[in-house]
C-alpha cells in the first residue's frame, strides 16, 4: 500500500514529465523535475536544463511565487547535498523550508544516497520518499547505471525475420539491399538511434553493411547525434568507413571480448557516454549478451521466414539456466513489423 | 465496396459461428454453417457436423419453422451439387425455394467450384456470393489447401528465447529440464496442439526430448487427440519412443528432405490429415521452410537471452528476396512470455 495520495501521484507525475524536458542535455547529470504546490495548486515548477545550470529544485523555487513556507515540494530525484558544479539544493530547500518534501526515489550517487534526505529530515521537514518509484528510477536508470557500475547503460538493437535472424547468409548486392523491415520500422529506429549518448557496432557489421550511423529524420541536421563507435579487435579496418567520417564525431574502440566491460568503462570515462545503443552484429551481440552487458532490448521483428542465415546474436552460448531475463516483452506494432521492447531484470 | 447490408453481415456472422460447433468432428467435409431468415428473424439454423451426417443448409431447413419461401438463406459455404454420401444440396434448396441465398465463399473443391452457385441461379434463385468472404474463406483454410495440393494445413509452432533459439547448446538435464516458456504458455501449447489432425516432430527431437505429443489438458482424456507422426530418414529409432506407443495413434513417415511434400500427401492421402502441427526442431522446420510448405507460424517467445543455441530453423537459409512472406503479425501474451501467430501469405 502506498502511504501517498492521488494528488500526490498526480503531482509526481507532473514532476517526471517536466524532468522530461530536459532529456540529452543533462548530462552528465540525470534528468530531474520538481513541482511546489501550494492549497492543492502548483505555484512553481522547475526542471534540470543542463549540466551546470540551476537544479530542478532550484529552478522550482525561483519559480514559485509568494512565499514556500506551508507548501509542498515534490522532486523526481533525491535532493544533493553536496556542492557540485552548483551549490547543494538541500540547503536552497532549507532556506525556503517547505513543509513537506515528496521523493520519487533516493539519489544512487554515493555522494547523495539518502544524506540529502537525512539532512532535510534533521533540520525539520516532513520527507516522504518513494512517489511513483518506479517510474521515478526508470527515469534516470541510466545515470544510475553509470553511477553504480561506471559503464554506459546498453541497449542491443536488432532487426530480424520472425525466424530470428538478422540477414540471411548470402553475399549481399550493393545495388538492390534487400531490407528486412519496412519503412516505418527504419523510422522507428533511427528515432531510437537520437536518445542514446553513443551507438555502436562491430567491425564485422562495418566493413559488410558500412553503415554511416547518423540519425536521419525530417527536420533533423544529420551531422548531430550520437557519437559513432566502431568496436573493433585488433585486425586492420577498411581505409575509408563512412561511420568514421564527418559529423558527428565517430571513434573506434579497441577491445578484445574479455575486455568488452573495461571499453565500457573507458567509453563512460573519457566520453561521459551514460548511454549505448549496440547495432551489430550477431557476434558484438553474443559478446555483450556473453558479458552480461545488456540493460534492454529492441528488437524489430520482420513477418518473413528465411530458415538460416546470420543469427540476432551468436557465441556466448548461455545455458539457459543461466540466461539473461528479461522482464515483460512490450509489443508494438510498425507497419508490417513488430516492435518488442524489453529491460534485462537483475537475476 | 461491400453490397451486403449490415443485416447480411450479421447473419452471415452467426452462420459462421455456427459452422464453427462442428470443428473436429466434420472431417474430411469442411465446416459450414447455416442460418435461414424470414422478416428479419432468424426462422432456422444448422451446422454440418460430421461427414456423412446433414449439411448445413438441409439442418437449417429442417430446423426452419414454416415455408422456406420468401427467406433468404445465409450459408457459409457455396452448397453443393454433387452426390455424395448425402444427396445435394442444391437440389434440397431448390425443392424449399428460398428467395435469395448469399453465399459466404465459392467452394474450392473442382467438384463444386461454382457449380452450386450456377445450378441455383439457372433455376431463378437470386444468389450473392462473398458475404464476410475472408472469415469464411479462413474457417475453410486447411479444407482448401487439402483440396488444392492434396496435403494438409501445415503450421510451424516452436518456442524460442527472445533472441531466436529453441534450446542452448548445452546436453540437456533429465533431472531438471529447464523450461524455456511459463505455465501458461505450455498450457496454450496444449490448446493449439488440440486443434490439428495430427502433430509432427523430427528424430532428431524424439531422440533429444522423448516427447508424448499428448494432449494434457484438464478434463480431457490424454488418449485422445490428434495422430502423432513421427518424421525419420533412414536412420534406426530408439526401441522405446514415448509417442511411438499408447495412444493417441502414431506412426513413422519416412522420407528424405526432398521427398517432404510427396510424405505430407500421403499423410492427407491415406490418413485424412487436413491440418498439421509441426513441433520441431530446427532441423525439421528448417525442411518444412525450404519446401515453401508453411502455411502457418505459432511461436512462443520468451523474455531471455541465451546468445547462441538451437535456432527456430536451420539448413533452409532463404535468400531474403525469397523469404516466406507473412501477413500480419498477431501477438497475445501469455503469463510473461509472447505468442506471435500469423499466416503465411503468397508471394
Amino acid at each position: 500500500m502506498t502511504p501517498f495520495s492521488a494528488a500526490d501521484q498526480r503531482f509526481m507525475r507532473r514532476a517526471l514529465e517536466l524532468a522530461e524536458r530536459g532529456r540529452g542535455t543533462t548530462r552528465p547529470n540525470p534528468t530531474v523535475g520538481a513541482v511546489i504546490v501550494r492549497n492543492g495548486r502548483v505555484a512553481g515548477q522547475g526542471f534540470h536544463e543542463r549540466a551546470g545550470g540551476p537544479h530542478a529544485e532550484v529552478a522550482a523555487l525561483a519559480d514559485l511565487r509568494g512565499d514556500a513556507r506551508g507548501t509542498t515540494l515534490y522532486v523526481t530525484l533525491e535532493p544533493c547535498c553536496h556542492t557540485g558544479r552548483t551549490g547543494p539544493c538541500t540547503e536552497a530547500i532549507l532556506q525556503a523550508r517547505p513543509a513537506r518534501v515528496v521523493v520519487g526515489c533516493s539519489d544512487p550517487n554515493p555522494a547523495v544516497d539518502g544524506r540529502g534526505i537525512r539532512r532535510l529530515r534533521r533540520a525539520g521537514i516532513q520527507v516522504d520518499v518513494g512517489c511513483l518509484e518506479d517510474d521515478a528510477r526508470a527515469a534516470i536508470r541510466a545515470y544510475a547505471v553509470w553511477i553504480a557500475q561506471s559503464r554506459p547503460l546498453v541497449t542491443l538493437k536488432a532487426a530480424a525475420t520472425l525466424d530470428g535472424y538478422i540477414a540471411d547468409g548470402h553475399p549481399r548486392s550493393r545495388r538492390a539491399p534487400a531490407f528486412l523491415t519496412g519503412r516505418e520500422a527504419r523510422r522507428v529506429a533511427h528515432e531510437l538511434r537520437a536518445a542514446p549518448h553513443a551507438v555502436l557496432v562491430g567491425a564485422g557489421t562495418a566493413r559488410a553493411d558500412d553503415p554511416r550511423l547518423t540519425v536521419r529524420l525530417p527536420g533533423r541536421d544529420p551531422r548531430t547525434g550520437p557519437l559513432r563507435v566502431l568496436l573493433a579487435g585488433r585486425g586492420r579496418l577498411p581505409a575509408r568507413l563512412k561511420m568514421l567520417r564527418g559529423a558527428p564525431p565517430s571513434l573506434v574502440l579497441r577491445g578484445r571480448r574479455q575486455d568488452l566491460r573495461r571499453a565500457l568503462e573507458a567509453l563512460a570515462r573519457e566520453h561521459e557516454v551514460q548511454s549505448l545503443l549496440v547495432e551489430g552484429g550477431a557476434t558484438v551481440h553474443g559478446a555483450f549478451i556473453a558479458a552480461g552487458l545488456v540493460d534492454r532490448v529492441a528488437l524489430f521483428l520482420a513477418p518473413r521466414l528465411i530458415g538460416g542465415g546470420v543469427p540476432v546474436a551468436r557465441g556466448a552460448d548461455l545455458p539457459l539456466a543461466q540466461a539473461l531475463r528479461l522482464g515483460p516483452l512490450s509489443t508494438r506494432t510498425v507497419g508490417p513489423d513488430l516492435l518488442i521492447t524489453a529491460d534485462v531484470v537483475a537475476v
